[in-house]
């Protein structure tokens, strides 16, 4: 079967280039007589895969030495939980942003560990814009403030950051990191799962300034727990070493492509393409204040249920993917991450303008 | 290059036609026109791989319908703090039996979420035995009491189970799962890392009586939340898919080879054919009791630091990789789960026969 297009939120396309690779060494790695899979994380074949990696998303990410770079387990959500038991730790207060589902799910975890204060919240006009940044009234002595860079369901992303003064700044960079470039020294905490744009499910990545190690809760599962885990090179335990390894291969490619730069180009062309082809629709609209639009999710309706569902159905027969938007939005949704080539875009509008054409 | 005879501990070897399956299939799934790296977790495509691997998991383990069966993030580690924050939340009151390495560090942290105490240890003997289960003083009230059923490190294992009453009975098994026929029906709880007998590091195997379910402290991530994670069937967030669909082929192998019955005949020959060569050696010795003697890691050494690494370097020179042993113990240790041939541990007694003639 030939591959599709596939639009899915996550986990998400990857580029050819990087399955070809996986799965020409799969069975055995090059010179090493076993698979990548079977290599025991403590030795020097896989500490040259996990050193690679580390200093290859440090190039491609750009992340300065003042901050340290860790693979965790799980996703992101994992993350809701390990930034209050790592850092709401002093005054146990935390200033949280409620721009989206994954944001609002983030405050909640923190919820369990300390006082959340939701300084601005666009959650009853479902999610459709970032609140302004001017004026919020920030905790003076909050342990941090918690943003979500990109807000996967709903299609929005933050353009500007908060000034956040001393206070540092903590970000959930899921469905938006390396597709832009990002000033990490502006953040005390970036964390990602990498199922969207930087490898396979069940690893996340954490970016944590040196500075706010070592605060961690006493109650803080130790394999959560940040400090240990830099102490540990991210193997406390033995960690996703096949995530990682994909890790690498994703950061050789994107290197390859000229980073983080070329590939924002690209993501604005994508979506450029996209958006000017919702806006000259007649069936088709964005419901996001277009400001706050997404370059990696692209959500789109119709209006019609009925009309959304024939839509998706038709995109499945001609090999899209994975369109049908979130139940919290409905109609349709396009993640055109940094492995979605600009055809796989072409192919969604040329799609949008034939059923268009057939349905009014 | 060929493949080696990988005696790691973990993660570990993987059955050649388990991993030929996985890379024929990694660049597109067969129909379904992308990879299972790219299959979103909340498709029927990815739901049928998940379904099959649950069902097969419990069919060759045979985990019964009183008992529910999750893959969750991160390994064994990870539940060492899901245990106690799952459990520990009645009396608040937990009996660990001290065994190794990892029994130790399950019980330091569940110290974390309550009162831990240690009812036998072989600790101050480095863990060469399982303490006597004759006499133990359990504690009446407490919410659990904790084994580790294999000692990867010191290669020791329970032949027996205690009789805890109406006591559950949790047990990490990470190091002989699906090695041996286990009654789970004995157990409350039985948890795994997967990079030993069951696929690949990043993902852990839980199975829980569907009673203990919903006991959790209100400080427990939710993403370690046993009773959220099954009313989400593993995927309260994203989960990590391709250890899940690996865990799938390497339970369709192990049920086509005739499941555990069949696996533990062949463990207990290729175990007996080490243990016998060792008895045997004047250069090589076991230093565990012999009745406690694991069939899944068995250690052994000379007596001379320099000697085992020669061998180690031996080994290495022959295609027998990863059999130095563990630090805490030293000399080598040769790890002989599901997926090691009797071919390879032959040609491992072969080398240990050849080493002693030349050095003695």
């Amino acid at each position: 079967m030939e591959r599709v297009y596939n639009f899915s939120a996550g986990p998400a396309v990857i580029d050819e280039s990087v399955l070809q690779k996986a799965a020409s060494e799969l069975f055995c790695y090059p010179g090493k007589g076993m698979s990548v899979l079977e290599m025991s994380h403590r030795t020097g074949m896989f500490m040259d895969i996990y050193n690679s990696a580390i200093a290859l998303f440090r190039e491609v990410m750009g992340v300065p030495d003042t901050h340290e770079l860790l693979f965790l387990h799980g996703g992101a959500t994992m993350q809701f939980a390990g930034v209050p038991l790592n850092l709401l730790t002093g005054s146990r207060v935390a200033d949280y942003l409620d721009t989206g589902n994954f944001a609002h799910l983030a405050a909640e975890e923190a919820k369990k560990y300390g006082t959340v204060n939701t300084i601005a919240s666009s959650r009853a006009d479902n999610y459709t814009y970032i609140p302004s940044l001017a004026g919020l009234l920030f905790t003076p002595e909050a342990d941090y403030v918690h943003i979500t860079t990109n807000n996967t369901i709903y299609g929005t992303r933050f353009v500007a950051l908060p000034d956040t003064g001393s206070v540092p700044l903590v970000a959930d960079a899921s469905s938006n990191i390396l597709s832009e470039p990002m000033d990490v020294s502006r953040f005390g905490v970036i964390y990602a799962g990498a199922q969207k744009n930087i490898g396979p499910a069940g690893v996340a990545v954490l970016i944590v300034r040196r500075d706010l190690l070592g605060k961690a809760s006493p109650q803080c599962p130790k394999v959560l727990d940040w400090a240990l885990q830099s102490k540990n090179e991210s193997m406390l335990n033995t960690p996703n070493t096949f995530a990682i390894y994909m890790v690498k291969l994703v950061c050789e490619w994107m290197k390859e492509a000229g980073g983080v730069p070329a590939f924002y180009e690209r993501n604005l062309a994508k979506a450029k393409l996209l958006y000017d082809a919702i806006d000259a629709s007649k069936l088709f609209t964005n419901p996001v204040q277009p400001q706050y639009r997404s370059l990696m999710n692209v959500t789109f309706v119709t209006g019609d249920e009925a009309k959304d569902d024939a839509f998706c159905k038709f995109c499945q027969k001609n090999g899209v993917a994975n369109i049908k938007g979130h139940r919290n939005v409905g109609g349709m949704r396009a993640s055109i991450y940094n492995a979605m080539p600009m055809a796989g875009v072409q192919k969604l509008v040329d799609l949008m303008a034939q059923f268009e054409k057939e349905a009014l």
